[in-house]
């Protein structure tokens, strides 16, 4: 029997749409860096393709199939891979690729050295238009954040909190693996904060961390400034967004600072 | 034209279900005390039934039509009618009915009486089995706590982080306007903290709270037997649970520490 | 005794700052609008201004303040008030608000005519950036989807679940009352599914929208279509984007569809 | 220098606290049956001990340094390990363990046999008070159901939608390997729906469930007593609790039933 493909029918209202895919799916995925090795993760990931105007529907099926072909091994030089083949596999002009997983990495505390993993909330973004490609990654990095107006003010203490900066980076094209990574924007993160955050600390460390912390105190304007001065010079990356927010101990809300790099224009559109 | 009614069909399992009904409806409650006064948020409700072993399924419109009913004026009184008429429209042996709203209320800051509302996250919870009625209120109270540890082994500082305190209390019934009610869970749970969060702060205001929280600091253990010591002896309350959870500022987890009142023999099941 | 203002102090790394400020505050909100009445909702909400590169921080308590005068009455008209009001307060250059809250609207079901209130997930961002004002309302609105290819392949029977399609639209500004409002947000969008979803059904209704909806199979494709179709040539409207997410029944992830009006060129960065 | 141990110091209030630990945990674990082989995946854990009423606090570090020595390969053997170790660690006299993960299976279309992973929402949970050690797994499984008064009511087409049905058991202990495992929790879930949800369907696949799901149409009282029926006389299980939610595609609202087996009194507290 043959079935009917509605998804292939015409459309006759002209009206393309950006793009058309998958979102929310769960998958294990292998994420690989030359130099920093291999990483086993779950992802969820979203997939998708531009739709020309005469084209009624995309096949969503065939999104998954990509995926569970190319999920055992991603990597910066794999990822135009995935999106070329999602392209030619839906016959679509543009493809968009965007995963967000948790990565791991082991820290020691600074005096103990004892040592546990830390997630950093990581991600992959990709998409193909007329064959040019564009390319982010991106890391949600837990610190502590001191207030410096609540030392400055008061005679002892100081109230601080868990932030959390989140780095988007467009990395210049290398095909060499001097380019930048997970571990590049995770290491500029953490240096903004008033100290990192550590999976495991004993006495002697949180001794260390707390007069660290206190010695070191930063505002989300200051977290966001230090990111941005240590990356507008650096010569792998073409743009970057950062943002830092403070889940506030001394309010129910949240403070929070961003900027983008370089700076965009007040009236660029945001929707 | 006559419609079957499939709910009202024999099930010929012989399998009874202890909650039949509908989850996850957002509406618009005002909630109402004598005392307290009446105030206006938005709920997120489930509500249920039994069903005997003999019956197919419930009529779950029936449940929006109670809801819809009652929303407009919801109080310590008005929660038993409610589990009556749903128990009576559907016919069925036992009711439950949950719901979980944010609550406000105007807080002064202690230096320059500047205010504003802060929310709480409060629920109640009704059910009536054979004409028995279980009643329960709960808020969840955002607290600063500074660690006790961190403050004694460290030569200045000490790490501190937004926690929250989370009560569920079963009252005494009283038919007067002297039973417990939302704003005593939260005076209790704020008191257990280093420090109450407030929704604004002037400088002043900053200086006082971060020396005030630095002379009292607790563990999440502290804040949950705070909460016993002061709930324990009161003639309102049958019983209690208590949840103490910090964002920890120095780690990526939590900590936390809970305890039930009077206390629960450890053989009793969780599910 | 004069506390230091450490927020006003220079900043020399010469790095402005897009937005600084808060986020994640709930308050209750009461939204009016001449034509369609005012209504009590609980909002979550962000506030923040542009910081210039001499500027080492900005006060935070100042935008709570500003909230507290004017939740109790937002409307398209008074956004550029607290906009004003904001950036005047902090001495910025420009500001910007996001407002989240849950809308309801009363819903008669199609045959029985029985009502109850449904929730649609509403906000209105705004923002000012040298005197020129950006405003823009969203609405995020529940549907019944039918999957027309599952219809066309199968003898009985098609597979179908709840989706939400979400627009945001920039109105064209108008100092009467006939500017674009949620209403006609929420009643485009309830037009692009096979069937808008109800709060509440009796037998004869659901039997009707069973039917309707089958009548009306549509992908997340013609979803966006069918609201760009419509939004497209209406004089109220600047630009406008439009989403569309099912949770697919037959699948564990979401099918979505996604388009910005006019068109954008794929070359506009994401980041 | 030797640093004060508070938490070793004593508390004069006599409140002993049922849970001190820790929560929100992510972690890489490796799943690990001997039927069933092993799995890497990453999850939320949480891991407590009871605190005798005189001593003032926990040491939350030991409880990341036990998870990180057996996070490598947890299986029904080990956990009774990590409680044990986690006691003894901590020098209490029970202890408590969440963990809460994605599990991957591989399923087949049921025409193309095209296949792909599929996610289900697993956990482990374990307890030890006075050598007792309870053991619990659980299973949230995705699935479709076609509504059967839908169905039965109109001429054509019946709504239908993803619902979750979420099992929880006790298995009667076993040192062999013929023990109840996730596999076979899910396995009864996806049986109790309409049917089951897939990853990657083709064209020939999505005829067949459609139309295999319009012929077994199930209420969520359906698919609680479904798999009632199937576990209540399962010699591997002690105790099961099973929930089933269906995410309306009609109603902004979820439909739910739920039961434990054997049937609970209904004075049970319920905190």
């Amino acid at each position: 029997m043959t079935l009917p493909d509605v998804q292939s029918e015409p459309d006759v209202r002209g009206i393309g749409i950006d793009e058309v895919g998958i979102s929310g799916l769960r998958y294990p995925v292998s994420i690989f860096h030359a130099e920093h090795g291999k990483q086993d993760t779950v992802a969820s990931i979203s997939l998708s393709v531009s739709l020309p105007p005469e084209q009624k529907g995309s096949h969503l099926s065939r999104f998954v199939e990509v995926l569970d072909e190319h999920a055992g091994e991603l990597t910066p030089q794999s990822i135009p891979t995935v999106l070329q083949r999602v392209r030619d596999r839906l016959d679509a002009h543009s493809a968009t690729l965007a995963i967000r997983f948790p990565y791991f990495l082991r820290r020691s505390a600074p005096v103990s050295r004892a040592s546990a993993l830390i997630d950093y909330a990581c991600g992959i973004d990709g998409s193909i238009h007329d064959d040019v490609l564009d390319f982010a990654i991106s890391a949600g990095v837990p610190v502590t954040s001191v207030c410096p107006c609540s030392k400055a003010i008061s005679d002892y203490g100081a109230h601080n909190q868990r932030g959390t900066v989140t780095i988007h980076a467009v990395p210049t094209w290398s095909d060499g693996t001097d380019h930048l990574w997970l571990e590049d924007l995770i290491e500029v993160a953490e240096a903004s904060g008033s100290s990192p955050v550590f999976p495991l600390l004993k006495r002697d460390d949180e001794r260390h961390v707390t007069m660290a912390a206190y010695d070191h105190p930063v505002f989300v304007e200051d977290m966001v400034r230090s990111v941005a001065d240590r990356l507008r010079h650096d010569p792998r990356i073409v743009r970057f967004s950062v943002e830092a927010v403070n889940d506030e101990s001394i309010h129910n809300h949240a403070a929070f600072a961003r900027l983008a790099w370089p700076p965009s224009h007040p009236e660029t559109a945001r929707w």
